[in-house]
Order: structure tokens, then C-alpha cells, then sequence
């Protein structure tokens, strides 16, 4: 059977458009709540059995034409010797902020790259049907560098902001190496079962265009790039980056993926030959069945069906009730 | 004598661009943290003599073109009846979430909105050298909003995104009670000594442009429309929201002040007709004083001196050496 998801990467026609949620495994999820209670974030993404089942959970309560592994960001960074917690986001035991701590960094053994990531792929796809697209994903360079630099998820990360000013050269350096890992882990993420791959740029806008070009533009592009040339298809998600936009949606990635800031239809406009993914403001749902159903009509009337994968504009947000997802996915369904 | 501030808000040319900074009066400050161990925030800005004397603070040690009174956006609150305390944000003790919270707002008496700006206002102005201007300020609508609604500073405030969809009407009505209130906040500071003022729309990027339109332009077009009639000087400063940059360029306001993130060349090429402020990234400053005069030298090289005031794009971080800040000066004072 055919996978919607992959159809509207191809820009190909379709009955209806696809549609996933960010962190479609997560904390909204009763029976994901319950799972939480006997075990961390990080032994449920760290245990391959337990991932897959989380990554299944969504498609059992929801009609959903992709699923997405259950992992971190973090999850290949052991990798390359670093250590980290969650608290409840990313926590680095020892910031990068001088050569040492890049030369310190391992050179990773290429079957030992998150193992548990590719066996719950594995897993999950054996259990998944046919017509439903798995998804593999990394963060992007930059933001596993955020981080990595900053120590944690800080407003605006102004330690990040001013080592990029004034270490240029060893930002490079760790960039470098993330955009080498993250290309073979998505290489293997595809080679374990997945048949996309998203690329979360969650901080890309922390930097002007004019930096953003210099610094982290040649990693991006190169892990791109890499994964291209391996034949899959690349799904880009920058957020709360709209300086950005055009830049994006010039890379070599088949589908740009955008926060609820964006004006999907227009950015369809300016690149029809691109792919767009999104983007309903996930505090839509907050307010409900039928606030939610309203802005989704509103997302298809005003947008081409034509190679777009209905999303949220980011994560669902742990309070969001289950019939405003419930309503999202029917109002989707509803416009074949 | 001249003000250069104000020179460069109508556009004249000058002897060279003026330069000021946000949050000038700060926790960079020795003296203002040694003052601080006396005095919580709330003190400090409820005294107008102590208010004054911190607004003054950042004048004795740098050669700055603006003071701006100490105060904080949420300082005209109590006006409306409302009760908040700083966490180290504000926090509001009941927030605005139906109709009983918007008709329990208190009808302002007009010379009771913050009596204490208006009195640091004029004694700092009796205070200040000629050439030195005085600012006042006030935060935008939707950005008090935000604070009333969700109660205190959340990540992409959610619960007003949700809020904003589910409730337009009420939206509309708590936006237009702070519109007029800030009308007749600034005006009353003019009054009392301000010779320009600055809107903050700190929290502006959080909707899509096409709400933005809907929901929150009517309400601060309104608020520059009166502060405009009564003959003030007007700078609007957005925050993370490069979507709206081209929306609020078309204002009516004579500066435009934007964070780092935006191309501020490319802002006067687009709107030549209209003054420009910032927009250094303060975190450049945390890299010292080589990195500082580094971009401020681009920046000056890269624009337009007419109608430009240079500042930073955001508050100057609490961890900033003071070196940065005399460098940023020194480069600025260096180009005539």
C-alpha cells in the first residue's frame, strides 16, 4: 500500500494529505503518562523495546500516516564521549567551550551510534503497517551545538551566542564533527527502517542571516548533502526562525518544515517545487475540538494539498485533550 | 545644545549617531547590584528619588545619548487595580482569563498611573545635561497582555496563544483597556520630562502575522495614533518576531528598533524614510571588548548614520564587563 507521507515528499497527488504530530509520543498520552511513572525519560528512550512501544502508542488511539522513532536528540551523543541528563530537557556534564573539549571528543565506532535507536526502528517497523511512513530524525548541527556549548536550554543561550562571536573557528570544528555523526546516524536510522528523515533545527534562530550563513549554513548543507546522496528523503524543521525561512527552503532537502509563525500558503508561493510541512499552532488545541477543527480548515482552504504533511507548528504541549487531536486528524480526513 | 538622540529621530544629519542602551541602569552595574542588596526591584522603582538616582547611574559612568527613567513595563499596572510581584519576572496574583477579569479592571484615575515615573522623570530631567535626552516608556499592549493572561513569563506563553484563538473578543477588549491606559502613560511622562519614548513589544513574535493583523495591530496603531497627536517622539521595539519586521516598519512611529537577529542595513534600504534603532547582540559584549568594537564597526560600516541610534537588540546581560560597554561606546563615539 501506498504511504501518503512519502507521496507528498514526492510532491506526488494524492487522495488526502498526510499527517503526524510532533512528539506524537508524549506527555498528552494518558497510557504514555502511566509509562513514565515506572520509568525516566531516559530509560524508556534508552531501552528499545520500551521506545518502540512508545513509538507505536500513538498509531493504537489515532489514524496517523507516520510514526516517529521515540528518541532524543541526545540520544547519539553518547557517541562521541558525551555525557548528559534530562532536567527535563538536555543537561551536558561538561559544556564545550575550548579546543580540549572538541579534541577530547571520541571518534565514534559507526555500528555504536545509538544502537538502541536503530533496534526500536527495527522493532517498530516489523509491527508497523504498510501505509504508514516510519520517520528517523536528528537535531541539526547548530542545535546539538547549542547544548553542547551552552550546558543546557537557556533563554536565547547568550554563552552560545557570544563563544559563536568569539571562537568562530572551534564552533567550525564542533560543528564539523556533529554534521559527520548525524550523517551517518541518519544514514543508519534509514538503513534500521525508516523511510524519511526530519532534521530539527529547534535553534536556529538564534543568529542573524549574515551569521547564520558563515557558521552553520556549509554543516547543514553538508549533512544534507551526505543524506541526499544516500537517497533519502530529507524533511527540514526550523523553529521561531522566520529571518531564516528563505535560506531554508533554498537547501537541498525535499520538505521544509515551519512553526505556526509562518505563512504556509505564501511559502508554498515562493517555492512550489518545495515540499512544506505544518504548521498549526499547537496552543490551537488548548482551546479545543472546535477551535482546533476551525484552524485546520482554515490551514487546507488556504494552502496547496499538493505536497504538504499536515503537522503542528512544534511539540503538542503535555495538556493538550485528546479530542482536539482526535478533531485535528478528522479534519484532515474529512477534506478527501 | 543639541540632542543627538532626537537629531537622529527626525532623520538630521549629525555629528555623529547617538548611542544609548537597554537595560543601561542594570545588574551589569556594580554600584546598581550593590543598591539592589538594599532595595528589591519593586522598592527601587517605586521610589522616584531612587528610581532617579538608578536611571542617572549608567550617565556617570558612560557617555551615553539617552537615560531612560527606571522603571518596569508592568509599573502603570496598579492603576488598573492589578496585583503583581517580580519572580524575577513579573507575576500577576490573578490572571485575565474571562470576563470578570476584564470588567474587574479599574477605571484609571489619570493622575494616579505611576506616580512615581512621572516623579523620577522630573527629577531626574532637572538632573540631566541638556544634551543628554530623556526617554520614557511603556510596555505594548500585547506584551502586558501576555503577562496578564498567562501570569508570568512561560516559554512561547502558550496559554494566551490558546487564549488568543479561543477568546478574540475578550482579547480585543483587555488590549484596548491597555491601549488607552498606555496613551495616557506616555503622555503623562512627556509631561513630566520625557522627550521621546519607547514602546516594548518584547513578546510581539508569538503570532502568526495574520492574527497579529486581526487581534493586536488595531490596539497599538491606536496607542501610536494618540501618543503621536500629542507631538512625541515614538520608537517601537520588537523582539524576536523578524515575520512582523515589514508590518511594524509601516507603523506610525519615527524609529523602528529591532533585536539582533534582523539585517538593519537591509531595514533602511527598505524604509529609507524611517529612523532605525540597534541592534548589537548583547551577547557579543560577553566576548569583551576586541569582539564588541569588532561588529560595532561593522554595524556602523554597514549602515546608513543618518537616523540610526545604535543600542543593542536586547537588554544588556547581567554578566556583561563593563569594558564591552566602554568599548561599544568608545567605536560609536570613534566614527565621527
Amino acid at each position: 500500500m501506498a504511504k501518503l507521507l512519502l507521496e507528498a515528499i514526492r510532491r506526488e497527488p494524492a487522495v488526502r494529505r498526510p499527517v503526524w504530530i510532533m512528539r506524537q509520543a508524549g506527555r498528552y498520552l494518558p497510557e504514555y503518562r502511566e509509562l513514565r511513572r515506572a520509568h525516566s525519560f531516559k530509560a524508556l528512550s534508552g531501552n528499545a523495546e520500551l521506545a518502540a512501544d512508545v513509538t507505536l502508542m500513538p498509531l493504537k488511539r489515532f489514524e496517523l500516516d507516520a510514526a516517529i522513532v521515540f528518541a532524543d536528540i541526545m540520544s547519539p551523543m553518547p557517541a562521541l564521549g558525551i555525557e548528559f541528563d534530562f532536567d527535563p530537557g538536555p543537561v551536558v556534564a561538561n559544556p564545550i567551550r575550548d579546543w580540549d573539549g572538541v579534541n577530547r571528543l571520541r571518534n565514534p565506532d559507526p555500528d555504536a551510534v545509538a544502537p538502541e535507536v536503530m533496534d526500536a526502528l527495527r522493532i517498530t517497523r516489523a509491527a508497523l503497517p504498510d501505509n504508514v511512513a516510519l520517520l528517523g530524525f536528528c537535531g541539526a548541527p547548530w542545535t546539538l551545538a547549542a547544548y553542547l556549548v551552552e550546558g543546557r536550554g537557556v533563554k536565547d543561550f547568550p554563552t552560545l551566542r557570544a563563544f559563536a562571536a568569539e571562537r568562530p573557528e572551534l564552533l567550525d570544528a564542533l560543528l564539523s564533527r556533529l554534521s559527520d555523526l548525524m550523517g551517518r546516524y541518519l544514514i543508519g536510522q534509514a538503513q534500521a527502517g525508516a523511510d524519511a528523515v526530519q532534521i530539527f533545527d529547534s535553534w536556529a534562530g538564534l543568529l542573524s542571516l549574515n551569521d547564520w550563513r558563515t557558521l552553520i549554513k556549509p554543516h547543514l548543507e553538508s549533512l544534507l548533502e551526505t543524506v541526499g546522496a544516500a537517497g533519502i528523503p530529507r524533511i527540514v524543521f526550523l523553529q521561531n526562525a522566520p529571518h531564516l525561512v528563505d535560506a531554508y527552503a533554498k537547501l537541498p532537502a525535499e520538505v521544509i518544515a515551519t512553526d505556526w509563525r509562518m505563512d504556509l500558503a505564501e511559502l508554498q508561493r515562493r517555492y512550489p517545487e518545495r515540499a512544506v510541512q505544518g504548521n498549526i499552532d499547537p496552543a490551537i488545541l488548548l482551546a479545543g475540538p472546535k477551535a482546533t477543527t476551525e484552524r485546520v480548515r482554515q490551514l487546507l482552504d488556504s494552502t496547496d494539498p499538493n505536497g504538504h504533511i499536515v503537522n503542528l507548528g512544534h511539540g503538542i504541549l503535555p495538556s493538550t485533550p485528546i479530542a482536539s487531536v482526535e478533531a485535528l486528524i478528522e479534519a484532515v480526513h474529512g477534506e478527501s
